[in-house]
């Protein structure tokens, strides 16, 4: 199979009263600073605090009853991880996450909290995918990988089809990239959807690799990039993403540090609304004029989880 | 006048269009921790962030054109001062706002920001309310207090009544109480529309004044308490919500300093939402046992103003 607008639509279908609906916010000082309609798709307000549930769910909802018993396996410290967890304790199923010894122990934690069960590696000796796999084959546990799969990439693309459900037409749609699956499954829905308006990812300046890759059409890729945005600090696009990025989408910008920074502000002291550095790269992008908005512009805030010292930190400023 | 549930109704069609109809929040997670099927009313992301927008707008509004002409004044460190700024702004008013010389440079800025003229005393040799007596005598100015007043009153009511035109009926209402507007609004309102429905208010323990004025039927005062809900620091209920609370106020609990912030942590790390000490006392009562609720339970979220200081403190907690 290859994920097209139909394989979106009928994640959506599946997500249906599991996921939740998130509210489009709009902001009249944001519309004025950004000279644009401005629609933000509350991401931070779904089940877990991001949109990794939407492909979470729908790939493991698809397992066979075996595969299913069997139970599930993924890598990642991130979002994904509690997406896989909370996904599990829906289902049935177990879940098995594999993350660096020195994730920080509120991530943890919060996987553990949705009954996920965490194995640990040592990044400096260990390869996580390696680790990951001998655990899969051990044990006959699928692998459900945080990006790099096409059902998980056509639930992600199910939040950018709420927004064309409720606004029916945009301009822009600003998306956050990382591995690339989020921005896949929306431009796939919007060229469906909407063929007129422009996809644009968007990234931090230190974890370019997306840009690059778009711009030279080969795969670059950026080695912990020290950048504030945890979502996108994957080294590259993936094998499916990035053909999927190449066709669909029609750009990508890079934010400063400091842009997301002042974005994470805004959307606290503006909006009201709590969001990680990651999902805040749209309203970034706009308010530092590294996108001209027109018109009417769609910005998935794609996560809200971030803890008290990174907040602090940015409140600081 | 009097204040009844037909001026609350008419106060909801002066504010159709200027202020915003704020959504109502659920979490599955407060649900369980609370025993209780929960809707918060987002007042945090009402215009200004908070309620006080609903009743300056419905106060100014219907000044008498030489009065609009004239100016207003009010006395508010807080979002008081701010609603009546913007509310200038929006209807073309010259407002004068009286505050302390050692009020926050934020909030003095925030309410410059919206075309405020602000005026300082010294509090330790000057009384608030007797230095704007005598520049609305001078000016002509019109006094808009901060809630001793019905069309104040009637305004801060509207937000329950979205309240029930979304859900129909409740088993129990919280709401924070400070000098009584957002209260008494919200209890006339809710009396008339569903009689059944408990008005519970909330206040914090080191501030107690309308608990004990309710109980006693006398009224309390308290002289600037230690609490970090700095919207409920007013001194007691005023002349006209003190009956209004004794009339329609089913009881009023109070929740420790501890308890006001888990439930701004709780509110930031589970639902995403940047909700001000004085905003969350409702869900503190729940988180804390000191309402027993059940069925379905409104909660008045009323504002979402904190500066980076007072959120770091909660955080790092």
């Amino acid at each position: 199979m290859t994920v097209n607008l139909d394989t979106v639509q009928a994640a959506a279908q599946r997500l249906r009263g599991h996921a939740r609906r998130t509210p489009l916010m709009t902001s009249r000082t944001l519309d004025a600073q950004a000279g644009a309609q401005v629609f933000l798709k509350c991401e931070n307000l779904q089940r877990m605090g991001a949109f990794k549930f939407r492909g979470a769910y729908n790939a493991i909802s698809q397992l066979s009853a075996a595969q299913k018993a069997a139970g599930v396996l993924t890598f990642s410290s991130g979002n994904h991880a509690q997406a896989v967890a909370l996904t599990g304790q829906l289902l049935g199923v177990q879940t098995t996450i594999v993350m660096p010894a020195n994730a920080p122990v509120t991530k943890r934690a919060a996987t553990e909290g949705y009954g996920g069960k965490v194995v640990l590696y040592d990044p400096q000796t260990q390869d996580r995918e390696a680790v990951a796999r001998a655990l899969a084959a051990a044990h006959s546990y699928t692998m459900i990988p945080p990006y790099d799969h096409e059902q998980v990439i056509a639930g992600q693309g199910t939040a950018a089809l709420e927004v064309y459900e409720e606004l029916q037409t945009l301009d822009m749609l600003l998306v956050p990239v990382g591995g690339g699956g989020l921005i896949s499954g929306s431009a796939i829905a919007s060229k469906g959807l909407c063929p007129a308006c422009k996809v644009i990812g968007v990234e931090p300046e230190v974890a370019n690799d997306a840009y690059l890759s778009l711009r030279s059409k080969t795969l670059h890729t950026v080695k912990n990039p020290p950048t504030i945005a945890d979502g996108t600090r994957t080294p590259s696009l993936g094998n499916i993403t990035f053909p999927l990025v190449l066709r669909y989408v029609d750009d990508i910008c890079t934010v400063s540090e400091d842009a997301i920074k002042a974005a994470v502000r805004f959307l606290f002291y503006r909006l009201k609304i709590v969001v990680e550095p990651s999902g805040a790269l749209g309203v970034a992008a706009l308010l530092s004029g590294a996108v001209a908005a027109r018109g009417r512009v769609g910005v998935i805030l794609s996560g809200g989880n971030i803890d008290a010292a990174t907040m602090t930190a940015i409140l600081a400023e």
